[in-house]
């Protein structure tokens, strides 16, 4: 069975989620990250918890109120103290680390539904769930419950990309109703406000765009202020041209201005505002690749170099940050983008999009990015923004949103195996030692996801002995591995082999 | 639409097939690699296209009728000029590279039915699909369709695992209906000849076996003989023992009798075998690791340096081998595997099972070895054996046949673009190109499963003009990057803000 557990800090009100499994056979309980709140079934908000650590830390005027600033003064936040115990690592490099600009705590002081949480290398690998209507397809309540879907299954933090009607009423529903921190591009909402005419765009009705949403309890924004007028011309002669949303209307409004991207001019006063509700900023790559012959290009490093200078201006108004990445990048170009984003941004965490590692495989992008996304994560990205089975061909659904998270939990432990994070092999370890002694509820206990896993086993052996039973059908009785192993007593056939000094008798 | 052709070689018989892919818009056709053979439905045998090229070599007595055989003496064969063809390389490289021991071109003279094919580091990245029976489940005529299945999606070798039952049957109709190379583990029918009991095998009910599945025209054959009594203890103290079928079945052999095994000591006489016919070695890993913990362990480089030393034995009888490899590996231990096998087993091609990068996410197993398979092939494994989604819960269907499969191309595809296989990656930029382009059903054509590509688009924008629309149900028309990119007329523009001299108007 999972159940869900709480640890206390060292404040009462300091409770920390975890996903305890119990074992049989007297094997100890696993306890698992856990993303999925409070889990309130019909969504009517969720408590605010973090409103006690906000109100007491009070609302100084004009001054910062990010976990960026106070790690800054050695001060460990609730927040803080939360993520450590999440993440069973000590207070300290938690704070230090944000001190440092190599992780962020995203959480609005607006949010105080959220449960805190820590994107940054030295820390478990993140997993983003972008979520959303469009103008063709999808409604509010259908959006609230793939954000409940997606934290169920794993997803760290979630992007509400509505485009189309009622942007502000669906933010409003998933906010309230989030333990995870909520990411948007407000570029969306602002050029509905202009009928959707990037032409008519316009920084004041950006910033007020951008109020209203870090009002509601936004805790981080996409902004795409390093799509620069000179780097446009860059991207002519791709095979795919710009192929993020938001480059693509930054493009235009420069383009058709022959002005400076307005993000870029005013991003001074875009700290201000985000350092006063404390939203981090997610600079967005707008001119990613968007094909394997695009990726690693002049367009998309020159936009990356402008990312690290902007990196600099946000830190200097105490705001945190982290940055975006590509897209489709084959896998022998992964390493360079990591290694250029941490020299040019000077290691502020790396949140990419996958990348896809071919472009052969519309229906099946789940897997070739997962690919792409486990190694970049290795590399030393922080968090991975998922892509569904749709992606290039239509708005996922709720099947594609959990397929999505999956495959990319599974690549982020992963990347948390092969960076050796601490204890994350445990829950391989845990999973295999059931397998081995054919303890099979306790496997699917274990599984990621252990509906799908128990439903398959069903298939072929539906009875319930085959849930004790020393083999499945994949290769009968007669062929299971384990059972040979366990049948000719290896471990006390072995020892006497030794210890009979290990002469062939032959 | 997607049609067969057939590129004719030297010889009017040599006619080498693809799978040309017709584009609108005056775009030239794409020409894709083509597993699926004539495709005889219902199956019914394939004709024996190699045939005449076996008898004119002409079946001399004691005589090697292998390959490699006829690499070393500067022969291409038709099978090489086909492989030529089919891979876009020069003849003389892929005699090279056999004759090197650096590839195989695994073709039973008994299976004139097969397609030649290479298996290589230097060559396109091969993926290998299992079937076969189980005692629990499955019969012959599932499993002919489950090979014409797998091969309709690309896979290019089959192994057929057939336990229980009906063996030399099930066999016998699969290879008669084989376009590609099939390959066995003969311990499996050689077990069910003494009543299952590992005890009972011998030498002489293997070697009557060996000959029987050449007769019959086995391609390759999976051999546990560097499974020796010393290194069985070293499994013992392992999270899951030992997980290979034939590695578990040959130490409960070793254990038994306290004698080395049978397959090691009688190799030189298994070559004999192999030669007459042109069987390759498939040296198995018996001893693989099962788990993470157990990866890149004592036992595990301990049988992969006895099969290096088979390698040489191997090549002294002229016949072909290839490495099997694991498993369960974490990324950071995945190079070590290939460098290892590259230097112990003297560049013999590496054949890996995925590998898995992490225990915990059964029913998704083809997605967490996925990222193993491409990450392996990129270093150099030159064929993978694929995993499906009822990896370790129960004997694969249709339908999990199919998802392993599509996830081992992706895997292969992207390490073929990563290595920089010549041509590979014309592939991607075409299906780029016609996204970019909005030529929708180009795309679908173009994908790696069309049929699902076009569902996926269909389910949410399911009438014919959607087909031709400039935007899809992701986006919608306002938020489509690529639309905008058209619509700001991204080329023209940009070329008019260089010629102005890219000044700014501030």
């Amino acid at each position: 069975m999972k159940r869900k557990v709480y640890v206390q800090g060292t404040r009462p009100d300091i409770r920390v989620p975890f996903a305890e499994v119990e074992l049989s056979g007297g094997n100890p309980p696993v306890r698992l990250y856990d993303t999925s709140g409070p889990l309130n079934d019909p969504p009517a908000g969720l408590p605010a918890m973090r409103a006690p650590w906000i109100a007491e830390r009070g609302c100084p005027e004009n001054q910062p109120r990010t976990q960026l600033h106070y790690a800054r003064r050695g001060i460990v936040t609730p927040e803080m103290e939360f993520v450590a115990i999440r993440e069973g690592v000590d207070a300290a490099l938690v704070r230090d680390e944000i001190a440092a600009g190599r992780a962020i705590l995203p959480n609005n002081v607006n949010h105080p539904e959220s449960e805190p949480m820590i994107i940054g290398s030295r820390f478990l690998v993140k997993v983003n769930a972008n979520i959303g209507t469009s103008a063709v397809t999808s409604g509010v309540e259908e959006e609230v419950a793939k954000l409940t879907w997606a934290t169920k299954w794993g997803a760290d933090t979630v992007m509400d990309l509505s485009t189309g009607k009622h942007i502000h009423a669906t933010r409003e529903a998933i906010i309230r109703n989030s333990p995870v921190p909520i990411g948007t591009v407000p570029l969306y909402q602002a050029l509905e406000k202009v009928d959707g005419d990037p032409v008519k765009l316009s920084w004041e009705v950006y910033r007020d765009t951008i109020v209203e949403q870090a009002e509601q309890g936004v805790d981080y924004m996409t902004v795409h202020a390093g799509v620069l007028l000179r780097y446009v011309p860059m991207t002519a002669e791709r095979v795919t041209g710009i192929v993020s949303r938001g480059g693509s209307i930054m493009a235009a409004w420069c383009l058709a201005h022959h002005e400076e991207n307005f993000l870029y001019t005013n991003f001074a006063e875009l700290c201000a505002i985000f350092a006063r509700y404390d939203v981090s900023f997610s600079l967005g790559d707008g001119l990613r690749p968007g094909s394997i012959a695009d990726a690693n290009d002049q367009a998309q490093l020159a936009e990356l170099r402008t990312l690290g200078e902007l990196t600099r201006i946000a830190w200097d108004h105490d705001v945190q940050v982290m940055i975006e990445g590509p897209g489709h990048v084959p896998m022998h170009k992964i390493k360079e983008n990591v290694d250029l984003q941490r020299e040019w941004c000077h290691e502020a965490p790396f949140y990419t999009l996958g990348p896809l590692t071919t472009d052969v495989a519309p229906a099946y992008d789940h897997i070739t990015s997962a690919i792409g996304a486990a190694m970049i994560a290795m590399y030393g990205t922080a968090m991975l923004c998922y892509v569904t089975p749709k992606e290039h061909l239509g708005l996922p659904d709720r099947d594609d949103v959990k397929a999505g998270v999956i495959a990319y939990k599974i690549a982020a432990h992963a990347a948390d195996l092969a960076k050796g994070h601490p204890g994350a092999q445990e829950w391989d370890d845990a999973l295999s030692k059931a397998r081995f002694e054919f303890r099979w509820e306790d496997q699917f206990n274990l599984a990621m996801d252990p509906d799908t896993a128990r439903s398959y086993h069903d298939e072929t052996l539906p009875a319930a002995p085959a849930k004790t039973a020393h083999f499945c059908s994949m290769c009968g009785p007669k062929f299971c591995s384990m059972r040979i192993s366990h049948e000719i007593g290896l471990r006390q056939k072995s020892r006497e082999f030794i210890e009979s000094g290990a002469q062939l008798y032959s």
